[in-house]
């Protein structure tokens, strides 16, 4: 039998169930459970904040593990052919359909309305299709990438889906050689954005969050200069950028923060003509106030929304992790891991937001 | 003696002055005013609502005019020798500086801190460095563009400068083949924008504003439907936009109606991953409410604050009139011709809308 | 029982064979095939050009049928309900994998080694997957475009494979408002370029091409200018396409004539830091000579290869020809209407290049 | 009195000639040079190889000085105070028109026909205008940039014109996070294109090049693989490349070499739909040969030809070599520091590929 952690219904604690050993259709693939993640997606699905979403569900939609069995062969998307023991990720939304107006015209797979996701879309009830279980089934055609040799299950974990989030900010964001880059948030998704900006070229990075453990965190890993949100108010904080930018403001800031005021705050530490990326809006937080004329209109700004991932921004940040992961230790993101009995504590830590990042270590 | 109109202070009626007839450097040009624009922007200068204005000046920003004397050989920016006779037009901002931060590194000649510009950004005691006076004179270096001979210089005037603005603008939108435009607004910037998205691909417009007889000549210039906002409330506008995009919004927004509110109608009658564009907040018409979660980051929206204008978006609006001329008839939105003794006249009737375009003809 | 024309292996004549009337599987379409293009690609399939045909097959890649049969609910991507009568096309293309790391990581589904195009990668064994035939079987998730009230049939047929090729061509171009534009080649691909690149907001069109009757076809489609290859040698068009353009060259050039020696030509037609398309390149052609140093390096050129079309290029063809089909009549590209007992004769005329384009009316 | 080396007319030794020390008009700033670089464009200047060079002429056109004097207030760009004493460097095309139609309408600096250039397009009888000498006469409006204190200028000489002009190239090829690069050669350009590439976000770095010692120091700055073209044949070599990167081809290849025949060679060695950058052929090596079919069209490759720098690469790079500095060492690039009166052995040793750079230390 496997044992799973089960999200019965929204607010009551999680349980822990037993699923038989599945059997495999060909093309399918059983991971033994290394890692999942605990984000802040998995609070939102407790609090019953998502719609449409088949309770009861067991969550868990980043993972690495360790491949039990594998029904026929298979290939990551490199062509390289997956065997047992081999330890790998696969990509949560595993399928879009590729047939509506947003994937096939618009070519934004991230508003297709027909997406699947691991631990979201599926009920316990069709079977191991979360993280937060001993085992995963991986459904035929789900995209898996091979964990290079020195990239640690931990250190991948670490990167979680704030990494690749951060990775389509970072990309919206065309940052340039010599850019200076504002970042706003100090969780996982703003860590990472700083990392991955200073990886694109840019030369002065500043870091405006809080509280200073995760500040002294961005300094550790390069960023030039951190404003502390606790010490300063938002008019300071605008200040301070622009007086560390020759008065202009940066060149791009990345809102990766949560708070629906920090919109409103990023668009005027962004110097005129400058580049402003919205990803921290994940919920509603609330309606803010802008000036039209100052804040996008005669500041000439360029504004990008950007929401979720598809598997580019998966796959390159294996890569990027591959290549920089002994310079960045993503590892460190990772406050505690819990045991499967401890899902309920780690939700509730997350939720307290008392931890950088919790995982699952079933 | 030459005439010319002189705003002598702010919220003063202008006097006509006369001026002794320059002599010429080596390099510039003197013309004779054909006919020069009343817009937006010189009621606020006669509203003292913008910053340095170095008063008494003579407005008068875009102009067209026949070359009266020119010393020396000179020549437009494709190489064609200017001659007495010619008919001209020249761009405002008549320098930048080349030498600046915005000018160098962002490469965003319309920040640059040092234009200068006909009609706004000279003195009277300088010389007739503004239209709307009898004669113009162009120092050396003014870019000068020679208006082919299939372009009335009233179809010119008639473009004035909400038609390059429309162009830069419409430059920013990035139209592809095949899309859906939503224009907000209906004045001069406004109706080119829907011409221009026209030319650039768009293939099903929509054009958002009143009064009645503007959308007509909307419709008549090609647009597929119109949206009279005195008919309709906001959000019912928002939802007969979606009606007419497949449930989706449109591919593109261009939002050029100078009401603070139309940004965040704006938002909303643009697609998922869409694009919107903001070229009206040309002053602080004040704040608006947004939703960043619902308005950009979940819909991955971009949005671009478009500001101003530079060389290439005037050359290339006299290239579009010289093709285009013929079908879409921009002399038709000059409403009324004053002469130099009714600039109060045409200023006041700017100032209360009651015409789309106002020129004077000396 | 339903007629079609079989190509049973290379250079021998097709033959009609009868098939039964299919049976349709849940979400399948079967059409009346109103009509069936035949274009290059047909005889290049014919003469065993391409690798990997499954022989015999039924030939017609791109075709307009009428809806006869349809099992089940079915919607295109519009979200239209797809009803019998209805006059529909479809996508050839019609699956790429999206699961391969060009449909993944390169987003370039064009070059999916997985597609499945009708009339070329299936077996006439596999049931009527192309469009020479009287009836054509729809393959549940294959992208259907209900053809819009004012697109007669034949002038869809008229825009053929050539139009979206096009397309994809000028999209790459990214054309800007007031460009001048060279496109080598009056054929199907050609024709449509110079009609889109007008539409896309150039201002100055030239084709370079033979006979004198399509380019006087191109003029009747408002180019700008002609240059029959036929009159004039390789360097004087380049010496013809400079006058025309101050001096400088074109901003784009688009080569859509399949000869080899055009893709030098086209360099040195493109203007210092233009932009140089290559779409015409079809099939191997054999080698040319450049000089890199004078043709790309100096010349701050951008060259790009464009490779076949993807679904959101079929559908935006629609939407322009919805929009323009009055103004640019695609049917009279059409030389001629040839029944299924002639399709020997058609693929001999295009062969001989007889026709700008055949169709197959069965 | 000041000693400078004097270029007299091609092919003579250069000599050494006294001149007067230069009073300062307005604006201007005299420098003491610290280090003048030698680089290949000196000896195209001394063959005679480049058209309308006013001999006699004092090369040197980028260089590092100490302000030795300044007449009047002056600013950097980024509104610094210069003063006597600050150790500076200047962009060397000092001047473009910002009047023609290559600035204003193309804004490709670059192809302005007006560029003012120091050490190239002066003559010595106007003045100290090239960096052989032991001072530098700064016109008014020469674009200078105070160089960070941890900018020693060893380093920045060592960067030299290869650094800000492989920012043009690798801005031009637009890198994203996780791509796989190939540059070709391992001169000056090549070195800082493998450098900026990793910079700007690519996980996998293969220098193709010679001899082996500068592959050596291309692995010491981090690259992940070097092919010796000594050792390889051109086959060899694009297989390597296609072994290295899955079998595609590199998502990215830059051109660095000089070698015409590198150009049919990197677009082989790209992936389809990949992007080619040529930018190291700068003077004319004669004609080759490529296929439009399989090495552009089909392989839906981008090509583009990158021509020379603007004050923003110039700008980028001093920001670039602030921050990253200590982890490359551009100083290593400088393989000996010559004296005036060694002139002629600089250029020798340049000329006879006997060195990676050569640098005159007044």
């Amino acid at each position: 039998m496997v044992k799973a952690a089960v999200m019965t219904e929204p607010n009551l604690p999680l349980e822990i169930r037993e699923f038989p050993e599945p059997e495999l259709e060909p093309g399918a693939i059983l991971l033994e459970t290394l890692f999942s993640e605990v984000c802040g997606t998995d609070v939102h699905l407790h609090k019953g904040q998502l719609a449409g979403v088949p309770y009861p569900i067991i969550p868990g939609h980043i993972n690495v593990g360790r491949i039990k069995r594998i029904a026929g062969e298979s290939y990551d998307v490199d062509g390289n052919r997956l065997e047992s023991g081999d330890v790998v990720t696969f990509m949560d939304v595993h399928e879009t359909c590729n047939n509506c107006w947003f994937c096939l015209v618009a070519k934004a797979t991230t508003r297709c309305p027909n997406r699947k996701v691991y631990g979201i879309t599926y009920s316990a009830d069709e079977g191991l299709l979360g993280g937060w279980s001993e085992e995963i089934y991986l459904k035929p055609g789900v995209k898996v990438v091979k964990l290079p040799a020195n990239i640690p299950p931990e250190r991948f974990i670490g990167g979680g889906c704030g990494l690749p989030t951060a990775l389509h900010a970072v990309q919206q964001a065309g940052i340039q050689l010599g850019d200076s880059v504002v970042v706003q948030g100090s969780g996982p998704v703003g860590l990472s954005a700083a990392i991955l900006a200073q990886l694109s070229g840019a030369c002065q990075l500043i870091v405006v969050g809080a509280p200073q453990l995760r500040l002294d965190m961005a300094l550790e890993m390069g960023v030039d200069a951190v404003i502390n949100i606790e010490e300063h108010g938002s008019e300071e904080r605008i200040e301070l950028v622009r007086e560390l930018t020759s008065g202009r403001g940066a060149d791009v800031t990345i809102e990766a923060s949560g708070n629906p005021h920090a919109v409103t705050e990023g668009m005027r530490m962004t110097r005129d003509n400058g580049r402003f990326i919205v990803v921290g809006q994940y919920s509603d937080g609330g309606d803010v106030t802008i000036n039209p004329h100052w804040d996008i209109n005669r500041k000439h700004l360029e504004i990008r929304g950007t929401w979720g991932i598809d598997f580019s921004h998966f796959y390159r940040s294996v890569k990027v992790m591959a290549k920089h992961g002994d310079r960045f230790h993503w590892e460190n993101l990772v406050s505690r891991s819990y045991s499967l009995d401890q899902v309920n504590q780690a939700l509730a830590d997350v939720a307290a937001l008392k931890v950088i990042k919790a995982v699952i270590k079933p």
